[in-house]
């Protein structure tokens, strides 16, 4: 078991990272509020491991709620059920609300505990690899709007994530080749070490092997925290982590949500950002082909799907939050391992990026 | 022109009191984003100030939506449309909200602004004396839940509140007096000079004398973001700005919202805790009556309406957020001029109280 600090000040947080967490009642103590608690989770995980965690939380008052499964379901209307539940079950603002899922459960239930009553105490107990690595890590809550992803949301620190390692084994192949996705972020924007290492253990990813899994958890918690902790409220260094993420938004806006996964779309938006740079001569041909590679041997899509314009392309990427007065800002590759945040670029490149992949 | 900044370290604001400020460029400037402004109004106010404020705003890009007006409005739905504007419009994280109206457009105004995008610039012009001495300072925002009122919110400050207290002489006779039940709650609750300057003055605030309205305002503005600023978050001291408050709420609740103006519930709510206060020997009947009569010659509502039971009042009164721990606090007075928030009170008291008002 391996203990990370996200240190925000008097928001702080650990993540607890190991096999077996979930179902211990030492990993919640003194995380919990002082009243009622409820689990939110959806209809895929909840016959895995709901039964399992409320045993584990049985000394207190304890229910759930199974929501749908799916970022299509990821909307103010499933927002709501939640609302309702808490007030005709009547919790009160000493409330804890437990995510038990991925990444759209986490958002959700953030979302939820960011603003039942003005705000109550969440813990996260992410389930999947994308959810320990990625949304667990950093306070973003929040949910869809038709137009666009993330639009309604805000900022709220969990008391506490609990990534247990064992759920991993129990994760479609499709889910967990996402989660890597995001790994490799990691990697590729601030980190060439974990980069290299990789490309060298990929396939002990892939595998599932315990100790390579947990490495890649916590190194990638690390990174974010790191990142998180310095902008915590994302005004400028933050927005790094967002590599991939205006591409990928732009194919979820464009495909509908609940096509691809939110790791496959991103990873695929490392391949288009990864192009981009090479066109404006910031990486070579050699690096963008490393990317290229690493990310095809995860089993990530590197096409687009048929049907899709430059101009659908271009003008879904204007919904994208990281549009700021305007202007289209993107996060590119200064070289592998070292991204950068920026709005000035020769629109050329990304003409000629989007018109190559959407020509595919 | 008088200015009251709310000290709360980086989020600090100030507030602005005064005739002709609406229409005053100069009022705003310094204290918008630097990209689009959305002025959120209703269909009452926007015929009277909608023109004025857009001219004042006329050097930037500016646009309206104008919402129906009233407590029965404040909700989820309604805050669809407000994102729905702003997301069909491309507004960017860098827009600046503008709430031109009362406590319902400030609140709902306020929550849009604290979650779109995860967090935007707002800016409050309130038109309503309730909103310039109550909504418009402290940070809460919200909608209500058709279980409870404003069970959905979050804690988010404006970079500014203009008080224009010109606003004031077209606001309709009913409303002026909802709003002087909260400046008598500054009184009552923490501020015993103030009370007696109530007792001589209120009949000029009943006039609309221009004076008499903008001390109250200050100094009512004053109490609050005293109180406010040792208690941002609602740990403690806050609690005590909700005298009147939950009895109030239990009023709404049980009437449904847009029967009685929340300053009307909120004064009638003053009533039944002054009430329950003597029947506790904690104030004298004298310093009871003396709290009746100002709120009488306020022309606000000192009986309940028929028909309610003390079984419905209680049980309205258990989905409030000062609910803790499934244990009823309440705001009462152990002075005129001195409130406390206590848990621990004879429930005899309570009962004798609703007893008696349920009954009149």
């Amino acid at each position: 078991m391996q203990t990370l600090t996200v240190e925000l000040g008097e928001r702080s947080y650990p993540i607890v990272i190991g096999p077996g967490l979930l179902t211990d009642p030492q990993s919640y103590a003194g995380h919990l509020g002082s009243g009622r608690i409820l689990i939110i989770t959806n209809d895929q995980v909840a016959p895995l491991y709901l039964d399992k965690l409320q045993s584990a939380l049985s000394e207190t008052d304890c229910s759930s709620i199974i929501l749908p499964d799916g970022e299509a379901h990821k909307n103010l209307e499933t927002l709501s059920l939640i609302y309702d539940r808490l007030l005709e079950g009547r919790f009160g603002r000493d409330c804890t609300l437990v995510a038990l899922g991925g990444g759209v459960i986490g958002d959700m239930c953030g979302f939820a505990a960011a603003t039942y009553q003005r705000g109550v105490v969440f813990i996260q107990v992410p389930t999947t690899l994308l959810a320990q690595v990625d949304s667990s890590v950093g306070g973003k809550t929040g949910v869809n709007h038709p137009l666009g992803k993330n639009m309604i949301g805000a900022f709220h620190q969990p008391r506490a994530v609990i990534a247990d390692t064992g759920t991993l084994q129990t994760l479609p192949d499709q889910e967990l080749r996402a989660g890597i996705a995001e790994v490799i972020k990691y990697g590729l924007l601030g980190d060439a070490e974990f980069l290299l290492w990789l490309e060298n253990n990929i396939d002990k990813l892939l595998a599932r092997e315990d100790q390579a899994l947990a490495y890649a958890i916590l190194r990638s918690c690390q990174n974010k925290a790191r990142i998180v902790a310095e902008d915590e409220r994302e005004g400028g260094k933050r927005a790094l982590l967002n590599l991939g993420h205006t591409f990928g938004h732009a194919i979820e806006t464009l495909l509908g949500y609940g096509q691809w996964l939110h790791g496959e779309a991103v990873g695929m938006g490392m391949v288009m950002a990864a192009d981009m740079s090479r066109r404006l001569d910031w990486i070579s041909q050699q690096d963008c082909a490393r990317a290229l590679t690493l990310i095809e041997r995860a089993g990530l899509p590197t096409r687009l799907p048929a049907g899709l314009t430059s101009d659908d392309f271009l003008d879904a990427m204007g919904h994208d939050k990281k549009v700021l007065a305007g202007k289209l800002r993107l996060v590119l590759l200064r070289a592998l391992g070292d991204a950068t945040i920026t709005a000035d670029f020769d629109m050329a490149a990304l003409h000629a990026t989007l018109e190559h992949y959407c020509r595919q």
